[in-house]
């Protein structure tokens, strides 16, 4: 029986709704298999700032550090994005987030549903068999550079800055991976212009040696996005950059049909963090429509890597596969054949989980 | 009739292949419309290091300033991927020629030929009628601010960096691009974590009351690169930075199946350079079976922009489609159904071509 203190940080737009399922199913699985999980609840984002003035306030990162994990909603508001001399943004909470807890490492897993095979805009037949894990590097690069306006605001940089150690840690990470799956690692990069990347790419060459049953494989970004596309399958585990692996996870979500199906883990340090790699949403926040198996699916994350709970882990994706076996669909994977009355709600999509756990 | 003089730079790999039919093509109609067309050759990347240490030498310079437009292979070799302390390499030959010439726009229309619709690892119906104009910036951000090691080599960065002229000279060209086609401009950036993209946004925003007739939609690359895949249709005229134009269009690829079937151009204050948007492609080199349809289609996109030959260009884009419905196809357009006979090399496919000029 575990004692742990997960804290629920829902943050902006639809990451209220889906957490509260992520949190429902955390609850089922401490009843069922006889654990107790405390919880607490912490602002961050768009919702800090309007409480507080600032996106990641003192009181939400002293209850982070207390938590054994956290499950993680949404941050960003289409007010800040419209708005681009905002001095105070809702990201600055989650990039200070990430450093602040040393979440260096973002662990993307690309794992398809049997049942939503159809759900892709990519044929079936490319995406049949395809299983990715993502290990995006999560504290550095052009997030954390210096960035500045020059010449009276009509200039502007951000610095792409990688130290060998950092490269390192990731990297580990990844090829350890990579040797529990199929021993292959993609490590992608764009050496042939970048100075960060060719380091990164030293980096990667000098460790492959310690990993001799890892075959390494180096691509270039604009390859891979293409690559990620005409041979999905060619992908195992990826390791990369903070930008590249935001732009290529995102990419690679719609080889699992949608974005609101897709959970990833942040960790490093100390405490794990677990969301969806989708947003806010603002368009479809509060319409009670939102897909929460992202948050569900992270809860398991939660619980397989940061608590070791592995029945309990699988337990989860076992309920999701069996719902989307009974045909249950949220909106955005659903499709003209299905019936509308297997079209559910953020809730009502809940409770058929909770039904199969 | 028109005397215009143009410069042959196939580069490394199938470069040479590819241009060769390029310019065949370009000859062809010459003879058939009555133009005198001039041509002159010149080395960059690779092989202009083996012969002269110099990935850009001076001569090729020089040659380029003085023609009327330029029909461009490829850099690239495996050699410096694989080396990242490599001091010379051949990109900094293409980067120093996008530099010199001032070409700051790089033109990358996805067009799709119906006959294709099937060869994408994208369902036909999510493709069907899709039409793309990317409009990338091509000498600024990452590609050209400084970079650099420090820490006795530990540490390594590159500087994004954006003037607001450069990021209003692109918007412009993609502005007027709209007006000509749907009136609709997707603008991409990364405004929620980047200064340089708030700078970038801030130019749109403000040009935007000077085109009211286009509609403006701003995507953050992350969703860019997930909603291409998800709903290409939803895009036509996009305006991007360098790095996530380089990205975007290389993924964009796939909706046209094939890298093979994609030019490009390049171009800004003085001669075009006209390329595919392909690589040098060094594991299939040598053996004459890389699809020339991407360097025929550049030289169709020379007519068309550097020399204003609308009916000559269409003549090429005409000659391409009629062999694609005849059923011939290069290996990488290819698919199980298609005949071997009809499943043609370089040097094949251009005589078909010339045959249906
Ligand atoms: C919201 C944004 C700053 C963030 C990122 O770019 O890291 C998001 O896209 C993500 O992937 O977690
Ligand atoms: C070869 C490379 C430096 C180049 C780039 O990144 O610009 C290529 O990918 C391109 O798109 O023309």
């Amino acid at each position: 029986m575990a004692k742990k203190h997960i804290l629920i940080v829902p943050g902006d737009g639809i990451g209220q709704e889906v957490t509260t399922v992520g949190k429902q199913v955390l609850d089922r699985i401490a009843e069922k298999f006889g654990h107790e999980f405390t919880y607490d609840e912490a602002l961050i984002g768009h919702v800090a700032i309007e409480a507080t003035g600032d996106p990641l306030p003192e009181e939400t990162l002293t209850k982070m550090r207390a938590s054994d994990a956290i499950l993680f909603g949404a941050v960003g508001h289409p007010k800040y994005d419209n708005d681009p001399s905002a001095k105070v943004r809702p990201e600055q909470g989650l990039l200070r987030m990430r450093k602040e807890l040393g979440l260096y490492a973002n662990l993307r897993p690309i794992k398809l549903f049997d049942e939503l095979l159809e759900a892709s805009s990519i044929k079936p037949e490319i995406l049949k068999g395809c299983d990715i894990l993502f290990f995006r590097e999560l504290t550095g690069d052009v997030y954390f550079g210096k960035r500045e306006r020059l010449d009276d605001g009509n200039t502007a940089y951000d610095t792409m800055i990688y130290s060998k150690y950092e490269v390192e840690r990731i990297a580990r990470k990844a090829f350890e991976a990579a040797r529990t799956r199929s021993k292959k690692l993609m490590s992608v990069d764009k050496a042939n212009v970048l100075e960060s990347s060719r380091l990164w790419r030293e980096v990667i060459q000098k460790l492959a040696p310690e990993y001799p049953d890892v075959e390494v494989e180096h691509q270039f970004i604009d390859a891979a996005a293409m690559l990620l596309i005409k041979d999905p399958r060619r992908f195992d585990v990826v390791v990369t950059g903070n930008l590249f692996g935001d732009i290529l996870t995102d990419e690679a979500s719609q080889i699992a049909g949608s974005m609101g199906m897709l959970a990833s883990a942040s960790v490093g340090d100390s405490t794990g963090v677990y969301e969806p790699i989708h947003g806010s949403a603002h368009d479809i926040t509060g319409k009670g429509v939102a897909n929460p198996l992202a948050s569900v699916l992270s809860a398991a994350l939660l619980l397989d890597i940061s608590f070791g709970l592995k029945a309990e882990s699988e337990a989860i994706i076992a309920a999701v596969d069996a719902v989307l076996k009974a045909g249950f669909r949220t909106r955005d994977i659903a499709n003209s054949e299905t019936p509308a009355d297997k079209i559910l709600g953020t809730d009502a999509m809940g409770a058929e989980l909770l039904k199969n756990l």
